[in-house]
């Protein structure tokens, strides 16, 4: 397989050496997990590549243990599609198992990382991923959204977890140094708070914990396994996720790189606009391709059709079709374009709902 | 006048020299200041040696500006006698000019700096002061009393004035190192936080805020003050309080050294008893004393005496009795411990009162 465009590939440049950052963060290849559960996309089709302690969660999930799963995010703004293939993981493994979900919305780092020019702005942003949330499809039920700035009682558990960190540990792992900002320094243990929160007493006490992140994340679950042995709460297990292209090729999906990500609250005609520029693995010549066969390994619409769009069926029959020169790029573009518009239409109106009564579903 | 016993020395053996304390601390002796008010005892009697700003709050203070004081406590436990010095002097200030009192309760600053075991200890402290504050005569309708571990709402504050402090400035400030915890580095920036606060926007924004501090504390107020210019907000005027020695002489008033301090949630009768055992400014025999005079000067009955129960006319009698031999320790410990006895059963009694109804004096 073409590595290049590759959606799971970190620059048109360089590939993505997963073996390479397993070694780096000091984690495990997800083929050590034995107990892998069926029938959820990502991992049936390779898109969780590392873990901790994994193993042990599916364990415990399913000897029906007290288990949880926590997915946040930062209110810089609206989620994209490359966020989605995170939570989709999040809400298929809590549909399968009937796990309750914690979604902590960290308008602190937003701000204090300069995301954001103000905390007003993290405060509306937090309400719209709030939403959006509802929209991906959570049972409502089981999870628990809670916005920083609203359900400041977070800040009880960091004062608590504060006292047992250095500032050369948070030096050490975050690479900080003294003309680092106070907020910044002390992000660290808000975050570790965040993950160790579902285990506090006030919402059932010690219990196994799921955390899926990029690996660069990663820093934040080892921070929060430290101080939750030194706290008696369980050390929470982690999945990783590739990397998914933008929709021109490399990594950076940016609001300052116009139709490089779609965003879940774009104008839809626009996302499907975005869809019809993006880049594939066609040949130059629409002879060339049909001589030849186009390059699906290489092309990002094949990709995004498969991880968002097509079952397993439909997308080898592309594959297939593409590689036999059946397929023109313009008509796989097409189908990407007419699918996202469509989704992003129905994903709208429910994100619309959802903002209507969005309180009911805010831990304050 | 002898230093070694006054009430307002640091310790038996040195005496505090206060000029050189506003010289290391780079404040303003409080002889510089025009507009000292009139009919304040602190004021009146010099217990106030240095200031920053203070003649600018009072005019402030007398052209009918938007002003506030703001003074604090931590949660480690009662208050005692000590603490009441400063708290006196705010409601003789707030009663003269009608001025708001914003008064903070930082259990977080108790548990993070160890003084006390859980955050629950610190909670159960904290309400007890609140319920000492109410007792000590604050007019209700001018006061806003806040818990931090309740009202977490302060975090906010912390996390935007976190982006502009760096660990350097803290370090410097502070004397940390990098083996301190997360915690204490951040502290200063919620303590910031605190002195800041009755210039938010909910609390009638930007006003002239006086915060009255032992002068060992001043390192907050200099933070705050340099913060308040980066967010546009005024700088907070201070007025640093003299020490008053432990009734057992020195510095170091603490429930670790039985009968040092009166905390005003002591038994009342034991707290009497504690008076009896005083350091006085006696002479070794009786026939001494009524021969040479006792030395008042040196008694820190008689400056307890002065500074909490009588007015200046009998004080001043009190002290020509001691030098001219009329007086015998013993009657001035008798007078001390009644007094005492008394004040702790009515003071104990109105926080019982407030303690019921505590929460309608709490901002949460």
């Amino acid at each position: 397989m073409a590595k290049r465009l590759s959606p799971f590939e970190t620059s048109e440049e360089e590939s993505i050496d997963y073996n390479k950052l397993i070694k780096e963060f000091g984690t495990q290849p997800i083929s050590t997990v034995k107990n892998i559960p069926k029938g959820i996309k990502a991992f049936d089709d390779g898109y969780i590549f590392s873990h901790r302690d994994f193993d042990k969660f599916m364990k415990d999930v399913k000897s029906k243990k007290d288990v949880a799963i926590l997915t946040g995010f930062n209110a810089s703004g609206s989620i994209h599609l490359g966020h989605k293939l995170t939570f989709d993981v999040v809400v298929e493994l809590q549909k399968k198992y009937n796990i309750p979900v914690y979604i902590p919305i960290s308008d602190d780092e937003s701000y204090i990382f300069e995301k954001i020019d103000n905390q007003e702005v993290g405060m509306k942003n937090a309400r719209l991923i709030a939403a959006q949330m509802v929209a991906l499809g959570f049972d409502m039920k089981r999870t628990k959204i809670f916005i920083h700035q609203e359900y400041t009682d977070i800040y009880n558990f960091v004062i608590k977890l504060s006292k047992k960190v250095t500032l050369s540990t948070i030096k050490a792992i975050y690479g900080f140094n003294d003309s680092t900002s106070a907020g910044k320094m002390f992000y660290p243990v808000i975050q570790a708070a965040d993950i160790l929160l579902p285990q506090l007493d006030k919402f059932g006490g010690k219990k196994s914990v799921l955390v899926p992140v990029g690996i660069d994340q990663d820093p934040h679950v080892r921070l929060s396994r430290d101080l939750a042995a030194k706290f008696g709460l369980n050390k929470p297990a982690t999945i990783h996720m590739k990397y998914l292209s933008s929709l021109r090729g490399g990594p950076k999906m940016s609001k300052s790189l116009p139709g490089s990500a779609i965003f879940l609250n774009e104008d839809p005609k626009k996302a499907a606009k975005f869809c019809m520029q993006a880049l594939t693995g066609g040949r130059d010549t629409v002879e060339e391709q049909k001589k030849k066969g186009g390059e699906a390994d290489k092309c990002v619409v094949y990709h995004y059709l498969k991880v968002f769009f097509e079952d397993k069926k439909e997308s080898t029959k592309r594959h297939k079709n593409c590689y036999g020169g059946k397929l023109l790029c313009g008509e796989c573009k097409k189908c990407l374009a007419k699918d996202v518009e469509i989704y992003l239409k129905d994903f709208q109106s429910k994100v619309k709902k959802a903002e209507k009564n969005i309180d009911k579903y805010l831990i304050k």
